[in-house]
């Protein structure tokens, strides 16, 4: 699509200003006097309100319950967990003092909640009858980050984290993969994001997790984005908190548990996967606007009245807005596409004398005439439409831009000129993990659930190698 | 009602114990391994997001928008209001490391956001164009309280915090009413929870603010609770931080502001306002299950079946559960009604003979045979008409509490008899509000809008006064 504004910078030119200008031109977001941290601004959190509204409602439908943990975990509780600690300790944020008063012990902000549900489980658990449990959070959390980014990293962000606890390693290994599975579901037909999904490699996985399940998505400067992760803890947690239940036949057995989180990090990835060099594109399931009425010519006898008519019909199945102000329809056009608005309908007194509209796609650019009649069918098909069609096209880039590679020069190259997704075999050796790092600054994304045979042996060290792994650099 | 179980405390005994009891018992909430902190059960925290749900709905219908705003203040953010320093500094956690790093300014976890969000508009508002901005935040924010008690005082609790800026000095005050009038609507028809609405006394006011209104209510045992506050700030927080827009004239002039917030402190009232001997009674529109079925010999043929059909059709007109466990039906009555479910629905094999049901209502304990047919209008109707009971229930018992006094004595000796709120005339004097606390252990909950005339004479110096104070002692 032709590049018709001059507000943000070209994404084919510098991707990392366009991604900021798009930010803060759609007024998702502004950086706070905090450091680190952003202000979500009401556009911004309308759409977070949806992806909540999509993800918790799925929460429910299987089994989970909300539940709210104090957002200060004590120094002794953090340190339970040998891993744990010695993934978080570094980029906690430390509360020494309460009021004047230093405290006997600190206290860290939640980076993330294990430590408070197991500590909580061990209580509250006592007999096969009480499992599983399956609770769920939504909460923010803080990680001191060194660089930030809007909704990418950031000190402090909003997220859900769910803690399961069940009796059986099977059950807890079920659960991370479901929980998966929920996520990608939203990812595809909430969010139109199409992902890879697989395990993380040991090195990649999670402070103190058996097992880490992840779908990654492809931004459109090639970079590869986490955008979910689920964890299978096994028993591992549980030994650290003595977290016990009776079973059946009265015997003391540990609880296996899972978790889950996904983040505002999901705002990060919807920009970057459908954004456009005229701003922000959204998926009509989280736009907060689904359609803006642009009257024209709104002077003449009866466009406004048209207008709010069809507002007040529309508004009955979807989210719909008019902008009657006095403002140029050319601003507003060029404002609403920024701010990703799936359809604009504008009608002026010619559409009002043939009884139609015209539909501006923003997802194509596309125009269609409309007749009033039968137009909340119209439009009801045309959001549907464009959800299918933005998850089709992200998905045919998603494809295009994942290649392979047989050693390692070869990754490099492809990720140097064309970046994407790279697959490529693995030994399973942590040390070819590194020296990837380290020679072509690419991680392991995943070693993808759909196995392929790529080649025979390491792409990097070229001994005999049965695993596909998905590579690429992140965000 | 009579007390049928023993699990809580006689609230007429210990009135304190009950309140822990039914806290715990009905699974609300739970103490934390962080101090002065709570863990917010699946129960509690269901009952917590139908409220928020109620206002949230109120919130977006009169033109505000949800914003988030970072959960640290930098220190010399938090010192630019001095009243508002002084009233805070007290109270507030200190962050002063992150990670192993000292940080070079200490930051607090927010206590309330006036300063993020004076901060904020101070850079985002330039015109009248701009305003009004209507912005609220649903968050968890924390103060360092030496005692606790569950949903009452803690050191982190969740809340809404509305932030709004205004042109005028009339409307961030007609803003203040306004939203007090939001809380007393919902405080009625949604919580059942009477109230009396004012103005708060110089001395009870927020800190920093120029006008302090609140609604009051009265708890079991007498006790006045601050149920929810709105603050008019007049300039005093824009003059601190600069916030200034340019008027239709191009000439600038400070903004004007209020806030407004309810906290889980709700929690507490409806518990203090509803409860009794068997414990929790839930008002239907914040009841996570307002109809619970429990089937009656249910070994027998067809009992499990019509239970099962029962609850298919409730759940399209309300939130109905059915428990078939394998637990005795004694011991499920006594369970939801701890918990405080509005309506038992029991069903047997004599009930299905004659096409009936057992509808035991929580309110009053009454138990009522109801047909089959046009169940879902019985339970619709009792459901409404529960909500209007316990609301009348709780009126009465307010205006039959709600006293006069004449002089100090007499509040002194009326609240250490028959506690509750005693309206007397007060002479504006700061000397005079001060010996009511110091000699009667009482506070001025609020200078009604509804005023009456008691006396002609201040009730503690005998001097002229025309304004009446609801006094009390309170959580």
């Amino acid at each position: 699509m032709e590049k018709r504004v001059e507000a943000i910078a070209d994404m084919n030119v510098d991707f990392a200003q366009w991604y900021t200008d798009v930010v803060r031109k759609a007024e998702l977001a502004e950086y706070a006097e905090t450091g680190g941290c952003i202000i979500y601004k009401p556009y911004g959190y309308a759409i977070w309100e949806l992806v909540q509204a999509a993800l918790d409602k799925r929460f429910k439908e299987t089994g989970h319950e909300n539940v709210y943990m104090p957002m200060l975990i004590p120094e002794s509780l953090l340190q339970k967990e040998a891993d744990h600690i010695e993934g978080f300790a570094p980029e906690v944020a430390w509360v020494t003092h309460g009021g004047a008063e230093k405290l006997q012990e600190r206290m860290c902000i939640r980076p993330t909640s294990e430590t408070l549900f197991c500590s909580f489980y061990a209580n509250d658990i006592q007999s096969y009858r009480d499992l599983p449990r399956l609770y769920n959070q939504w909460c923010s959390v803080m990680r001191w980050e060194k660089t930030t980014r809007p909704f990418l990293r950031g000190r402090e962000f909003l997220w859900q984290e769910g803690h399961t606890a069940h009796a059986t390693a099977e059950e807890s290994l079920e659960e991370a993969l479901k929980m998966l599975d929920v996520y990608c579901e939203v990812s595809e037909n909430v969010l139109a994001m199409p992902y890879i999904k697989g395990q993380k490699t040991e090195r990649e996985k999670f402070a103190g997790a058996l097992k880490t399940f992840t779908f990654e998505s492809l931004m459109h400067d090639g970079k590869a984005l986490q955008s979910g992760t689920s964890h299978d803890f096994g028993d591992g947690f549980a030994r650290a908190f003595d977290i016990k239940y009776l079973d059946k036949d009265n015997k003391q057995q540990y609880v296996h548990q899972a978790s889950w989180g996904v983040s505002t990090r999901l705002l990060g990835a919807i920009i970057m996967v459908h954004g456009d060099n005229n701003g922000l594109v959204l998926p009509p399931p989280v736009a907060p606007i689904q359609v803006i009425i642009v009257p024209v010519a709104a002077h003449k006898a009866g466009v406004c009245e048209k207008a709010e008519e069809l507002r007040a019909r529309l508004s009955k199945i979807s989210r719909c807005k008019l902008d009657n102000s006095d403002k140029k329809p050319g601003w507003k056009f060029a404002e609403y596409e920024m701010k990703g608005v799936p359809i604009r309908l504008e009608i002026g007194p010619k559409d009002i004398e043939q009884n139609q509209c015209v539909l501006a796609r923003r997802d194509t650019g596309e125009k269609i005439t409309a007749s009033l009649d039968n137009l909340e069918q119209t439009i009801s098909d045309t959001l549907q439409n464009i959800n299918q069609n933005m998850y089709d096209k992200a998905k045919a880039r998603l494809e295009s831009n994942t290649f392979t590679a047989t050693d390692l020069p070869a990754l490099k190259n492809i990720l140097d000129t064309t970046p994407g997704f790279v697959k490529a075999m693995w030994c399973g050796d942590d040390a070819c993990e590194v020296r990837v790092k380290e020679e072509a600054t690419a991680t392991s994304r995943c070693m993808p659930f759909e196995q392929e045979k790529i080649s025979s042996t390491c792409f990097v060290c070229g001994k005999p190698a049965d695993k596909m792994v998905v590579w690429g650099r992140s965000y």
